[in-house]
């Protein structure tokens, strides 16, 4: 029998860039709390946001107990990521959940796939904090709700899912140019090395979700 | 023996007081992790916002529990909060902890006297949420710190302090007018009923904190 391998720095590089994810996720929902058009929805999203800060603690305490620290595991991160969210700022209520409909969704199936390269108990760790179904459920139901409203809005939320889809894809690319090696490694590891069926997978799972909160693709 | 008397609608505002300034406490602790220096103090100041949610689930479930939807509790209270917040948005790091720092610990001063009047198990639900001593330490600690190392800051942080008491005095002014009778009738019940009184017992402590971060009053 040979002895559990210490966990490479693949798994920090991986565990960083999820880390920094759910921190940005946080301020992301909390900032979007402001656009909501009523206390209620304000509320619900503010405790969604906050769920993401116990997913940033259990990451930090992994982090810790590999002895990195935390912000020094996401520091390659916090550029390229900032610019996605820059770069897609959304201007009301319907985009901001638009957003995190669709780029949470990517980005956690993305994940996904990456984390099955992990060892425990990354992987499970990785798995357990991608967002929790409700919000995207929240989300959708936002989105269908203004779309029977007012049918034209679908093509405006449509056009709005497309550039966040494209800038996704460019923040991946950023994402990958900061890496140290360790998330190409993993991917490479993984079953599902091919990058072309991962990236058909991906957009498969998005294009059902279009359709699901009522966007044409 | 008579049977407990429900609470009356003075709870239910004191609650819908205190959920709405839970979350506009998270949204301002979340937007201000936005000034942070770095990574790590970002990362402190998320987590403290988070823990606001987690007072703000506890006090909507009471008042749900009461038979009150917490967003008509909460109601009244938004205007005037907001005007406050609107009024005094920090341009900086040290402006946002130490807008924490005096502001909150006004506020908690101030909701401690009132609680006293409260019956159980309101009473220790209010206490309860009141800030933790934790961000206290951790806002002074980092005046303190800009202070040595930059003495004339004390000036700057003094001067916006007492900007921001006098801003917080008129919101009280403002959150009076807002009052549905509930608020002043719970003052006039407690053993502090003179409001002079209780004035002068907040300033003292008001201005005992501001010596403990090195800030004249």
């Amino acid at each position: 029998m040979s002895a559990p391998t210490a966990p490479g720095p693949a798994v920090v590089d991986l565990l960083g860039l999820v880390a920094y994810g759910e921190l940005l996720a946080f301020d992301r929902m909390a900032a979007d709390a402001r656009l909501a058009p009523d206390l209620k929805r304000r509320a619900a999203l503010s405790e969604m946001a906050a769920v993401e800060i116990g997913n940033y603690r259990r990451l930090a305490d992994r982090l810790g107990a590999l002895g990195v620290p935390p912000d020094d595991a996401m520091a390659p991160y916090v550029a390229p990521l900032q610019a996605y969210h820059d770069s897609t700022e959304p201007r009301d209520w319907l985009e901001a959940v638009t957003k995190a409909y669709v780029g949470d969704a990517i980005t956690d199936d993305f994940l996904r796939e990456i984390a099955g390269a992990l060892d425990e108990p990354d992987r499970q760790l990785v798995l357990d904090v991608l967002h929790e179904s409700r919000y995207a459920e929240f989300a959708a139901a936002e989105m269908r709700a203004a779309i029977t409203a007012d049918p034209p809005v679908a093509n405006r939320l449509s056009m709005w899912a497309r550039r966040l889809v494209g800038e996704a894809l460019s923040q991946a690319g950023r994402v990958a140019a900061a890496d140290r090696g360790g998330l190409t490694a993993l991917i490479a590891q993984g079953e599902r090395a091919d990058a072309q069926t991962l990236f058909r997978r991906l957009t498969a799972a998005h294009t059902a979700r279009m359709a699901a909160a009522g966007l044409n693709n």
